[in-house]
């Protein structure tokens, strides 16, 4: 049977949560998708567990459960040997689940061409290296013969970019809105309820929805982030976060929410893709959306997407966990779909 | 370049959508994609228009506006010879758009295997022969390697499928609600804005909505069929129309709009996939949504499936044309993904 060996680069909420799901899974993507998953290496800040090729089955990582058990282990080893890794092994497919930096893209974006170079897929569930050259990365990809996963970096569990390039292939996408940061939604639903600002943020924390440090999700980055990763899969573009319209919620003025409840309005920050003529207009913008618009009904940290095409009307895709388990499952769904036979 | 040839099984609307698509989008599948399109046989109930290998591009199906005049050409033949189409082309694609016998499957399934055996791959909008034998059909694409496209058979340009088999890899699907029917949702939409059943179906045939034979539809057997060929196809089971239960949309009781009134639900056509331990219960009912319910908002012809998963939680996906080009659209979608390199 055909073997999956996966690196992972990132032991974070995702990778643990990647781990954990990877165990339950086993069994299914034998079974059902025809390939083993094997976890040869995993990294976390500080160094990783570096199996040896030959050991998987033996003392195969997924057989641990005692992940604190690692430094003592054998196969521990300090640092971030990525290249050893890749070269104790037939190549396979990188996992990318470090934190992101959508300025740079590192150290992540250094660590993907890496990989690439070395023969491997990458799959990744960090937004960074996408955001800084997903052009190069795509460039890369192609000459190596390789495939890229992005669900994991494109609102995760919510099918997005599968549903672009795969459901509606053909099809003109000429339009794309979308309400891709479960955080904001959260507290835009809040709000509509009454709550102010501060309050709904709280909430949010205190459910683990929203981050300690929420600055990218409510001043609108993680959205712009998103919708600039989307329009450059689908158009095959080169653009970057600087010609994105980048609006948050922060700083909603209270006549927006009269003006809304009086017209019946829902405010949403939606992500959003347009053209004129050639040009592309991308913003990550507070819309107040109509009654009948089919993301006005997506509420709470729920997530959602409308493309708008010529030959197949519109489409719209709501929910998805959104949590690590959420994105771990798309990491997964995209592993899959690179080995299923 | 690589080259689809394409014989077109079916000329009625479906069909003639389809060729008008493929002319569209023939530039776009040679520069996106990287294949040519290329229509090389079309069969309507009399017989065909067959193009001998080498003259494709030189008097292709694709550059003929004037369909009419077919029985003139001199590449008209009598009689359905789909044999001798396939004998006189390199294997390429069938596509099948006659018209759907939900009971036998028949002609369409005796083609499908035809074409199959001769190794072409099998592109279909004609749910009869997935109704009557999909788990035999799939056997032997796998058996041949060849590639079974039902998207047209599937709620067309809604993705349902795709979205299950590609979108949500390695989740479990637990449960199945789609509204998989434009027809009854029409109808449904206008009763509960209190319309009397007989005007809302007039009013759908008066706008092509409903045929003019609505029974499959308003009985319940176009939803039944489609949340079968879904369930069989994600579950890899040969169940059959006996394990359905079909209701329709002609005998509501008047006391079930007055219940959905006062309790502010909304009553749908669903067809229902659920499994109890390991028996699946599939149907076609007349549901009362609660208004939370993912589906509640998707009125007049739209469709929506909705998908209850372990590890991506719940995903809906809402809208797709409902006509004979969304379904053209359909169909060359499963064509290009196929073909696309």
């Amino acid at each position: 049977m055909k073997k999956s060996r996966i690196i992972l680069m990132g032991f974070g909420n995702v990778g643990r949560a990647f781990v954990q799901l990877v165990r339950e899974k086993r069994e299914v993507c034998a079974t059902k998708y025809g390939f083993l998953l094997s976890l040869v290496a995993v990294f976390n800040s500080k160094g990783g567990f570096l199996l040896p090729e030959g050991a998987a089955g033996k003392e195969s990582l997924l057989d641990r459960d005692d992940d604190l058990d690692w430094e003592r282990s054998p196969f521990w080893r300090g640092g971030r040997i990525l290249e050893e890794a890749m070269e104790s092994h037939p190549a396979g497919v990188f996992v990318e689940c470090t934190p992101s930096n959508i300025k740079t893209g590192e150290p992540a974006l250094n660590y993907i061409r890496q990989a690439i170079e070395k023969g491997w897929h990458v799959v990744t569930a960090n937004k960074g290296p996408l955001v800084a050259d997903l052009a190069g990365i795509m460039q890369r990809t192609e000459k190596k013969g390789v495939c890229l996963g992005m669900s994991g970096a494109t609102a995760a569990a919510l099918p997005t970019l599968d549903v672009a390039l795969h459901s509606l292939a053909g099809a003109d996408i000429r339009r794309i809105e979308g309400i891709l940061n479960g955080t904001t939604n959260f507290i835009l639903t809040r709000m509509k309820e009454g709550r102010d600002y501060k309050a709904a943020l709280e909430e949010a924390q205190k459910k683990g929805i929203a981050e300690r440090d929420p600055s990218q999700d409510v001043e609108g980055w993680d959205t712009a982030a998103k919708i600039l990763i989307i329009a450059n899969a689908v158009f095959r573009s080169g653009y970057t976060l600087d010609d994105v319209r980048v609006e948050g919620i922060t700083r909603v003025p209270p006549k927006l929410w009269e003006e809304a409840r009086k017209k019946k309005k829902t405010p949403k920050l939606l992500g959003r893709y347009s053209r004129d003529e050639e040009n592309p207009i991308m913003e990550s913008r507070l819309c107040l959306l109509e009654p009948s618009h089919p993301l006005a009904g997506v509420n709470g940290a729920q997530k959602g997407i409308t493309f708008f095409t010529d030959t197949m009307d519109t489409i719209t895709v709501i929910g998805g966990k959104s949590d690590p388990r959420g994105a771990a499952a798309a990491l997964l769904k995209d592993i899959i779909n690179i080995y299923r036979t």
